[in-house]
């Protein structure tokens, strides 16, 4: 049973805002629908998007401008949150990158945060059961995108269920959370301290593990990304894609940052991608 | 003299923020600015973008999804606050609709509020200078536009100063201040309880004692707007339009509201409109 928070009209679509009580994430969770005009005749297919440190629901459906391109294609855009909240865990919102706001899209293992922060779930099966039957989407017809956290997120979702993701995008995404210091933090807490475990919360591990048959992975990367040298390293998925033939258009595009305005300005050229692919 | 606060790439263009020392508002006020790629050659045309009740700078940049447009089309879009901050008046920020966030775009003249609640002048004058003075617009190119409040602050600037804004459109604007709440709260509250001061920052009044010689002013209108009937009153500047052969291209939308994804579905039209008249 899902509440509605809000319904826009936007682009002949609605963007709508809900909440519904998570079992997997053990608290009341919000999730943003987007569903375009089309879906008045029939199901459409769904993109998933997820977002990245410190997001909500919310900031991608202000932001990133995708409704108009969604309308016209036909698309149905769902935001989840980015991880559970209100549980009360010891320090869950001490600091910015792990905890609320922080889950990584990963089933942690480790208590307390085995307790609810298992996003992997909640977006693969939970989330998904929720929204085929709420909303009248294409339950066959899936892509998935994401930003920074989130598109380490869309990543690992699309590469561990590639029968279920048809297609995978991301803007300035978390190549290879083992070898930096975000997921370092993130997959050590979560997970605990044996990398093997963390393979499976890695793309560049998940891409020599399992690899991708899917339409070529696409990926835009700010050349002025405060964030690309130290986190997000985007030179290892490309040696990994390289290496086991997977076909990764990754496109470097010079003076952008890791803001909205940056995911705004090529959000049509993911929005396009997908559609072609679902 | 500007001082930077940030600058995004944005759609090949440069979405700024900055800030100066006002001398009408008596404070440092911010404003931000899209410059769109065609700048690099030369001086482009500008729009001055006003916003709503408890507005700042950012509202309109995050939200709105312009940059898109005004990059196609060598647009310039300069976004001021919506009044002055912190200058300590009491009783500045008990209230949405008055004081901090709610200038209403006139220059006050009841104590305290005159000082430093010169939201015209400061958008007309100061600003205007400040602009021209530091980026390479073309000061002879100039519209306005706005949202609500800021709806209400375009019409009128534009109707006081036909000679430098030479298109002028609005979304859900307050028509006629007047004559509703908001209006009559603000305008007592900075003008005093004389009513002939108020023609001067009423729209619906302005078309009645001026006119408008310049391209029929567009307006967007949603018909589920939460404020339409009591607070924006558009019929009642379309009767002055007919009355006084005043062209006006309102057009309801049906089913949107008052929110910025009204506002997105139909920034391109209002762009394209001030392109094609500047």
């Amino acid at each position: 049973m899902i509440t509605t928070i809000s319904q826009n009209k936007c682009f002949g679509g609605t963007q709508g805002v809900y909440s519904h009580v998570s079992q997997e994430t053990g608290c009341t969770m919000r999730f943003a629908v987007f569903m375009p005009p089309q879906a008045k005749d029939g199901p459409v297919p769904v993109l998933y998007w997820l977002s990245g440190l410190t997001c909500t629901e919310e900031n991608f459906i202000s932001k990133a401008g995708a409704q108009r391109m969604a309308a016209e294609l036909g698309l149905a855009i769902v935001c989840p949150d980015t991880s559970a909240r209100g549980l009360g865990l010891p320090g869950e919102a001490d600091s910015y990158d792990f905890g609320v706001g922080a889950g990584f899209y990963v089933d942690a293992t480790v208590a307390p945060w085995s307790r609810g922060y298992r996003m992997h779930s909640y977006i693969t099966q939970e989330l998904f059961s929720v929204i085929a039957a709420s909303f009248p989407v294409d339950a066959a017809r899936v892509g998935i995108f994401g930003h920074s956290m989130g598109g380490h997120g869309a990543l690992t979702i699309a590469l561990k269920h590639p029968s279920v993701y048809r297609s995978v995008s991301a803007f300035a995404p978390i190549c290879a959370p083992a070898r930096c210091p975000w997921g370092e933090k993130a997959l050590t807490g979560y997970l605990g301290v044996d990398r093997t475990a963390w393979r499976e919360y890695d793309a560049t591990a998940l891409i020599e593990d399992r690899g991708w048959q899917g339409p070529a992975i696409l990926i835009d990367q700010g050349g002025s990304d405060q964030f690309l040298e130290t986190q997000l390293h985007p030179e290892l998925l490309t040696q990994a894609c390289q290496r086991f033939g997977v076909p990764l258009n990754l496109r470097l595009q010079p003076g952008y940052d890791h803001s909205y305005y940056f995911i705004a300005s090529f959000i049509e050229d993911h929005l396009r991608f997908h559609a072609a692919n679902l």
